[in-house]
């Protein structure tokens, strides 16, 4: 059984873009640049957005941070949101969700011009991404894809198993795993909460991708020999023996499923931190104006 | 066994459409508009175009057809593209494709307004309805889906196995296979070339989608008793026993799959009908400003 080390490997692709970054600068004069916008106070949200920031600063890209107090109109937001579309200096634009319920989280997402919409999530790169042509893809199905290439996992003719299909990570993942292209190549299944036999289905299957949201789902009866786990589940849950008072638990239960799996992501340290990384790899394409 | 009937079907519907147009007419004086550019002088085209125009007139939609030689180039046929989108009383374009070698089919394609895109080949179009938003569905899938819908056959919970991933009929519809809404709900498989172990899985389907391309593909020691197949293939084959010389064949091989079935549909008469009623059935959304 193979580790995959997510830590590592979002580290190694932050050393490669801080090198790009440094290459950038000495060429051009510019470097990458980052606006996120943070609505309100929640904790969780304000913690995502200043990783974020903290993420750019260490590997050399500038960075906006734009702060509104939880009671902005959803106009004064749109105005923000052109402003910075119009902004030649800046180079991707992230508008951190959950948004305050007066604001249709829609209408700011699809507002982002889709040559900054660096976190993918504009319908226009999800469609250009499931007709194959360049675009930007969200962060965290672009991290499971990452995982898979730098540790030259086949795919090609593999059955890979996906669990869950949200908008943002099963849907768009299973797009890309089928697609004409390594990773991808993949027969792929979608099963969700309306799938009667899931066991059934994930047994068969040589990749599995949990991303359903349910603390250890997963269990070793539900995996063949020698399977592939990602594992993308990230739920909070209290954990008395944690500083913080809470843990992360993903959707594999890890400790049994591990021994039966050829390569497995952990979690913590698995896809969650190549998330990040990802916003950054996107970010740079964006300078680099490599996708239109 | 049912056999599904496209052609009925979609005489049908061409008859509910001609029902609102009559109202549209009466109460706001407009009928729906449909502009369709055709390039050069294939004759398959030609045919396909005329049909379409036909079909409009037939059910009281306004059409123009615009024609230019192969020779147009490319900024002359986007300035006509731009000239249409600005028409108000144009509510769907559709530009036939092939396009000659010349022209970037894609660059045309994504010219047209997402609002006017009634073929549903923009970008925008399929990323909405990845993400379960209103859109334009190409028109194949859309047929696909109308045909299941119609014949009330379930959905939820079923395993539909969809052979071939192209990006106007395999992706689309697995997309839309899988996604909370009734047709969908199904745990989705996505077979294509790659795939090493096709007939093991499409025993296992409930239903069968087959859209590769291929005649006679799916045999009849391929599909389980009782499933449901759908047939979206269309190759056509030399046939001395047809006036034109040629006949449609499907990727299912009708004969031996038809008595294991509980529902198929015949190629001709089966999905190809209903291709060009969703073309209808879109641009009435466009002229009710249904989508957008």
């Amino acid at each position: 059984m193979t580790l995959i080390d997510g830590k590592q490997t979002a580290q190694k692709i932050r050393q490669e873009l801080a090198e790009e970054v440094k290459t950038m600068k000495q060429q051009t004069g510019k470097v990458p640049h980052l606006a996120a916008i943070l609505v309100g106070e929640d904790p969780a949200s304000d913690t995502y957005v200043r990783m974020k920031v903290k993420d750019c600063e260490q590997i050399g890209y500038q960075s906006t941070l734009i702060r509104y107090d939880a009671d902005i109109s959803e106009e004064e937001l749109l105005a923000k949101v052109e402003e910075i579309n119009q902004d030649k200096d800046i180079d991707g634009l992230i508008v951190q969700l959950p948004l305050p319920n007066h604001i249709t989280s829609e209408k700011i997402t699809f507002a982002i011009r889709p040559e900054k919409d660096v976190d993918g999530f504009h319908p226009i790169n999800i469609g250009r991404m499931a007709k194959g042509l360049p675009a930007y893809v969200c962060a965290t199905p672009h991290g499971v894809l990452e995982l898979i290439k730098r540790y030259e996992i086949p795919t090609s003719g593999k059955h890979c198993v996906v669990i869950g299909r949200s908008d943002i990570v099963g849907t768009p993942v299973s797009i890309l795993m089928s697609r004409k292209a390594y990773p991808g190549n993949a027969t792929v299944t979608v099963c969700h909460s309306r799938t009667p036999n899931i066991a059934e289905i994930t047994r068969q299957a040589d990749i599995v991708i949990a991303a359903l949201g349910k603390p250890e789902f997963l269990t070793a009866d539900m995996v063949k020999d020698g399977a592939v786990v990602i594992d993308v589940g990230t739920t909070r849950v209290e954990d008395s023996s944690k500083k913080s008072g809470f843990g992360l638990r993903g959707d594999v239960k890890f400790d049994e499923v591990s021994p039966k799996s050829s390569y497995i992501t952990p979690v913590p340290g698995g896809v969650g931190p190549m998330t990040r990384a990802s916003l950054l790899y996107n970010t740079m394409l964006a300078a680099k104006g490599a996708i239109y």
